[in-house]
């Protein structure tokens, strides 16, 4: 199939208006068996899909968060230094701020993204084999973290990547404790079901702005005010080791952050060998691989 | 009694390392018959004693809150083509942020500042008469409501307008529903009990700059990290017409709001008339009247 034949689904950024449209894809994609051998129960499925996410307190035990966090220090030692682009530095100062595609460079977090634990939910939500479409750890210290602005990934994955339909989900991994005052991730549960079409056109390498600072896809004050007046808002905190899964196309963003109280992170983004990158929608070039991977690469469970 | 004879008991700004000293004045300072008679109950009084605030839900009606809010709009309209100084405006766009000295300029702001309901709780806490140090309206919009990072008041009314004694109480009234999303007031419980001296010298007209941005009078973050260990974190939220009462050495601070909810506040800061503002401690000029005022006006209560 050739790009100039696959419908574009979820137009966004090409239309002078914004414009809210009806997801267009299942939410949970196995069936039968598969759907019914778990890991997730009824209750959990039924959350999932209504809501859009999945929150586990301390789903990690402390050895394994103590273990991760020592492996960030070490990443971060390890990348102070380096220029390469997978480190992402904040703009005022230079500080690492993320560093992108550690499922490949460190055996860890390698082994990590195979966890059964994780990798079984995910098949089961999705409905078949996955590979990383991004990875990444988030260094964010206390007392001066950013906001991060309303968005759903899929827009950005979909426009500028190419990842034609929702079958994706991101698991984020606390490394610390969270508390409803430093800045925790704010979901709007059941945005997932709709799609915001933002406006304005993307720039050519707009990748490089936007890891810092979110520009385009933006969504509109009137969509956000309307769906936060229709879902409300949702903010899973809970200590470190507690894992949230939240579906690709729900509408989520987090509040700058004054406290001591840092919120790092491990982030890592598992999509359907069934819904591989064609080319991004924007019709612009992809965007490089450690943002969003090209390349279908099955992941194999480990115990 | 002249400056040169007014010791500094809260010096700050002074010395190239942040201290932390004890408070030496009183929290509560009435006593006897005043103490008893209310209208605060030994529980309220005990609990600000130790905390210093007192946070009281839906305090005034929705009719109030109504009525103040559209005043707001008022005072909004009025003061969108005027450039007063007591009219401060974001750096970024020119919007109108605060609107000073309203409880002056403005007859239903300062009746509201004489309200008895109030003032009979201010004078309780504050054994005497009372004034205005400062009052002012917060325009404080959804969507990109700024930070704004921690801070004793009184650090900056001392070493700015010369404020003598912790004998000072702000008061803030809520015109809109606060959640724990929407970067509401944090207070470290029990912080008025220490004054972290900050580092550093304070420019001349230096407030023109620090009520947009604050960059003196900033408690540095081993004294913020070592405070919130040992107090926590208390976010009193609740519905429109909320009265917060603190203390005027708590430290406290907000973070960013990204979500539709507006902040929008009335804040009055109440002084008792011992404790009138000299000479600045920073031996500079003193700010303005709208943000210090220099003439005790005692306050008579209205029913």
């Amino acid at each position: 199939m050739t790009v100039k034949e696959l419908t574009d689904l979820y137009p966004s950024r090409v239309n002078d208006r914004p414009r809210i449209l009806e997801r267009k894809d299942p939410v949970i994609f196995s069936a039968g068996d598969q759907l019914k051998q778990g890991p997730l129960d009824q209750e959990k499925l039924d959350f999932y899909e209504k809501n859009g996410y999945l929150f586990f307190e301390k789903f990690f035990s402390d050895d394994e968060v103590q273990k991760w966090r020592q492996e960030l220090r070490n990443v971060w030692e390890e990348s102070k230094h380096t220029s390469a682009p997978e480190i992402i530095r904040e703009p005022q100062n230079d500080e690492i701020r993320s560093v992108f595609k550690i499922h490949e460079t460190n055996d860890i977090f390698n082994r990590l993204s195979r966890d059964r634990r994780i990798l079984d939910m995910i098949m089961q939500l999705l409905g078949s084999e996955v590979y990383i479409h991004q990875s990444r750890i988030n260094f964010k210290p206390g007392f001066n973290g950013k906001e991060f602005y309303w968005h759903s990934d899929f827009e950005t994955w979909h426009v500028e990547d190419g990842m034609p339909r929702m079958r994706a989900i991101s698991c984020s991994i606390a490394l610390e404790d969270n508390y409803h005052f430093n800045g925790p991730l704010m979901v709007l549960p059941g945005s997932h079901k709709y799609f915001v079409s933002c406006v304005g056109q993307t720039p050519d390498d707009h990748y490089k702005q936007s890891l810092k600072k979110q520009e385009y896809g933006v969504p509109d004050h009137e969509s956000l005010t309307k769906m936060v007046k229709e879902f409300g808002i949702d903010t899973p905190t809970g200590p470190a080791g507690s894992l949230l899964l939240f579906e690709c196309n729900i509408m989520h963003g987090s509040n700058g952050n004054i406290t001591p109280y840092p919120r790092s992170n491990i982030f890592m983004v598992y999509n359907s060998v069934e819904n591989g990158l064609v080319q991004p929608f924007s019709g612009q070039n992809p965007r490089p691989d450690f943002l969003g991977e090209r390349t279908i690469k099955p992941l194999k469970p480990i115990e």
